[in-house]
């Protein structure tokens, strides 16, 4: 059974040595002393290794069942439930005016990856639950909150957003949910949902659906959808609950992962519901928390690959096959372990580049967007509009390809399922698709967030990208190894934008055609400034006489990997981007 | 429910077109006229369709169940295997004197890759069988083929190989079965084997398993290894069936994929073998059919990624979401198609412009088999034997890769088992992994391949690659979409063995650091030159006035999108061989 331990000194390395986060200004940030953070990532490390992660291939193999339209959740997922509610953990970065610890969302990430690499399905639960509940806090009236937020911050009350119809899922505009307006202010919500994580379970008194449908009479398309809240079970005035809503988890998908996750298709039968925020405005109430969900996604690309990664290197130290050509390592047993060879190694050096680039990343990902809601910051709150589908579309794609590295370590006892690498891989699967599939994150990317507000931010990323380098170009440890190749990633990325401007009036399918690849050298130019920042960090740990060499000195030759045999992609997609939409094009449908 | 159509014209394309199978001197090759060849696929086609692919996801659904020793297959497959042996498939290749038509290797790969296409589960009880067979027929005594091959031409009797045992798969010098000689002249065998593919089922009379085991007394490692026929019911001496052997399956794997297919925990308990050719040469006799064997894989690789492409085809033309953005294309509908967007398109690309590719690479790795075996053509078995690890390998990394590609068009739709799209993806992964891990195929390629016999075969490859591109260099249709990129890929690759040549001496480490970049380097310069061919022919046809312009011009179009978008990965394969081992090796086994 694969097992799990959480990186809780990579962790603090983030938010100390690379991040610094007590000496920025952002309200709140005081708060997270390295003595203050220690002990949390340790006390959610243990909760992840001793409860979360032993269910994981239980909930796996036993799945949800649906009968008489009770959902059914794996066994000892209710108990875990209640661990992470009794510890504390589903209110962390909620506001304290509903019961939440109001700490920044940054500590709320890094305790996430830790639940979400030890159990993502059974995470969704309260992830989703926290999505719904940001949406409720950002547009609800205040009787609204009152009613939802306190619990729903404790996840007493679960969560749903319910936005997919069998036929439209990424053309929202085509949906087919009505919404008809009743005499006491409610709506009387009809239609059919699919693909609703968590839309049905018994870890929960009562489950809030929020749901987007169209009032009658209003406008076709997009422009014309609204957000509804609409609970399982009625809510009294006192608090306490009613009667029950008609609204059914009409069946559960069989998926390839993610199995402990009930996916239902959800049936609103005139359900009541009440409307969030305002008529016809549904998306952009939907997607001011979007930033957040997206950024919660790339999060379990990486935090995937951390799980299958550590269980990779634990296969590779203990399975004994051939000998290192350079000498035996274990000359007394039958044969050397494997991770003497070098492409058992470079595998596990691409994953733990990977990951640790990934998580630098979204760190600093949940930093800007603290900024942006803490203090307020456009630009920061620009940036991270920028990178988000960036961090969801790159980190899910290659979280998943080193889950498959990992998987592939093991050989024949990767494929198998009793090994649990299978599980890795087939629960990572679902994170290129959902919140957006990738293809659609990359044409937000190019299609939306490069030219939003005239460019500006993705000026300011390169900004930050020559300044860095330009602040640094004096350390010799890292000119040659980290700033010169971030320094010609950087420039291939400039000049896949330069090359979408140019020929963009002409046709817009160029850059459309390029999207993916774009995505993806962003990706990496990203890890190849986080891996430099991450770099400089180290080496400021060293010169400062810090004692842990060996944990600094392993950060630099990461980097230094990451730099040699990860960027060079950047040449690839820019050459790939470059031959434009033509050789894409060139066939008619009925080609295919 | 996902469909299957045999691709018999791009079949015909290859065999007759670009290989001009009758104009080559190979013995057997003048009866593959096209009037032969096209009712063959056709029929093959059609059994593929209506019998094979429908069953494929009932194999994947039901899966295999042991109960008192007792293995059943899914509904339906022993009833499939009867209909595969009454039309004569399983002989279509097999030796004559033995009850086989004869035909060239060539025509059962064609055969082959429709089976698998539709069903790669249920081809392994038949593919297993054709290896076994293939082993008997090299290494047996006439007895011994007498004995055993009329029944397996027929797959009245099935076949399996017995190589891994749990402590030891890649290194097999490892393995602890035992044969002990017996009076008779027959040897007691003992030992565990696992993951034993087809080991036991309920669709024949009788399994003839061959079994590595290390005969009493014999050298210690991989030179003592000797390869046994052990027989499930033994054998009369008039051919009936006597005594049940001491062979039993201990318990059946649960798997990510190919759940069709029986993969067996084998127990022998002093069963009763057959030494098969000499003693402690096993592995040699195992390794001749190795090439064969690795080639029908990297077929499974492509054969899955057509099937899953199919699918993604037909779903991309029938899903409304979304506007063409350079206009709509199906205005009075709700939405376009989304194979109007340019990235569904790319996708679509890359999957058909690999799969055709990778389909010429393994029918021409298939003539030069036959060149080798029927027309004793030494340089063909040497290049064959170059060009075995890049096809397995590289196929079926990038087979997997366009699965996944391929339930991507699908979204969320992809994800559940409902629509077929994850078991494509779920199969093709073991692919990557069987006969030799894709990490033992870059060591072999690069570690022995690329020296073996002076370099002489590589040299021959270059030299191949040079005089197609010198002889069609005033082909002005060829030459900047085609040629040129193909010379580029083309010195990469040089460069890249270059550049190991140069460091062997000095650390062997440089080499193996970049084995997987060369071998998916070679794979890519393979493709490209295979593309070019068809090109050529493509061009040679419409040139000849051929009445199927679209279906030539289509070629000519993918090609140049393999050109344009697939090649400039050589480029990122040669940085990041040539940035050595140093990165891959810089820190110890306790830093990860």
């Amino acid at each position: 059974m694969p097992s799990y331990t959480a990186p809780v000194r990579d962790m603090q390395f983030l938010l100390h040595d690379v991040l610094k986060v007590t000496e920025t200004d952002i309200p709140g940030y005081d708060d997270l002393e390295a003595d203050f953070t220690a002990p949390v990532l340790e006390e959610a490390g243990k909760l992840a290794s001793d409860v979360l992660a032993p269910l994981n291939p239980v909930g796996d193999h036993e799945g949800c069942t649906l009968e008489n339209g009770v959902v059914r959740t794996p066994k000892g997922f209710s108990e875990a439930f209640d661990k992470l509610r009794e510890g504390g953990w589903t209110a962390l970065d909620c506001d304290p005016e509903y019961g939440g610890q109001g700490m920044p969302y940054l500590l709320g990430t890094a305790v996430g990856e830790i639940f979400v690499s030890a159990n993502m399905a059974f995470n969704m639960y309260q992830g989703l639950t926290h999505g719904a509940y940001s949406a409720i806090h950002a547009h609800g009236t205040d009787a609204q909150k009152q009613t939802y937020l306190p619990k729903m911050v404790t996840c007493e009350w679960t969560g749903t957003m319910n936005l997919t119809e069998p036929h439209c899922g990424t053309d929202l505009g085509l949906m087919r949910s009505k919404a008809e307006p009743q005499d006491d202010g409610s709506y009387r919500i009809t239609g059919q949902k699919i693909f609703i994580s968590a839309g049905e379970h018994d870890m929960a008194d009562n489950i809030i659906h929020l749901v987007l449908a169209r009032i009658t009479g209003a406008p076709a398309g997009i422009k014309g959808i609204s957000l509804f809240i609409v609970p399982k079970f009625m809510v009294n005035e006192d608090g306490s609950l009613g009667d029950r809503n008609a609204v059914t988890c009409g069946n559960l998908e069989e998926k390839m992962g993610i199995h402990g996750n009930a996916t239902c298709v959800m049936n609103y039968d005139g359900a009541t519901g009440y409307l969030l925020g305002t008529a016809d405005k549904g998306m952009r109430a939907m997607f001011t928390m979007m930033n957040e969900a997206r950024l919660g996604v790339g999060l379990q690309g990486y935090a995937q690959a951390e799980a299958a990664y550590q269980n990779a290197v634990a296969y590779a130290k203990d399975r004994l096959q051939g000998r290192d050509v350079t000498g035996a390592k274990n000359p007394d047993g039958p044969a050397d372990p494997i991770i003497v060879h070098p492409d058992i190694r470079r595998s596990l050096m691409d994953q733990k580049s990977f990951v640790e680039g990934a998580r630098a990343l979204t760190f600093w990902g949940a930093h800007l967007i603290d900024r942006a809601h803490r203090a307020g910051d456009a630009e920061a709150d620009g940036l991270i509009s920028l990178l988000t589908p960036v961090i969801k579309g790159f980190q899910t794609d290659k979280g998943f390809d080193m889950t498959v590295q990992a998987q592939q370590v093991f050989g024949g006892h990767g494929y198998i399922e009793e090994w649990g690498m299978s599980q890795f891989a087939r629960d990572a699967r679902i994170a290129m698709i959902y919140e957006g599939a990738n293809g659609v994150q990359a044409l937000d990317l190019v299609g939306r967030k490069l030219a939003l507000d005239g460019g500006k931010h993705v000026m300011a990323f390169f900004d930050l990208v020559k300044t860095f380098i330009a602040e640094n170009k004096d350390e010799e440890r890292l000119a040659k190894d980290f700033l010169d190749p971030l320094k010609a990633a950087s420039k291939d990325l400039q000049a896949a934008a330069t090359y979408f401007m140019q020929t963009a009036a002409k046709n817009p399918n160029h850059a459309l055609a390029g999207s993916t690849d774009f995505l993806h050298l962003f990706g990496h130019v990203c890890l190849g400034l986080m891996w430099a920042r991450m770099g400089k960090a180290a080496l400021e740990g060293l010169d400062a006489g810090a004692s842990e060499t060996d944990f600094l000195n392993a950060k630099l030759a990461t980097g230094r990997y990451y730099m040699a045999r990860q960027l060079p992609a950047t040449g690839m997609h820019l050459a790939r981007i470059q031959s434009g939409a033509d050789t894409v094009m060139a066939l008619e449908a009925d080609a295919f």
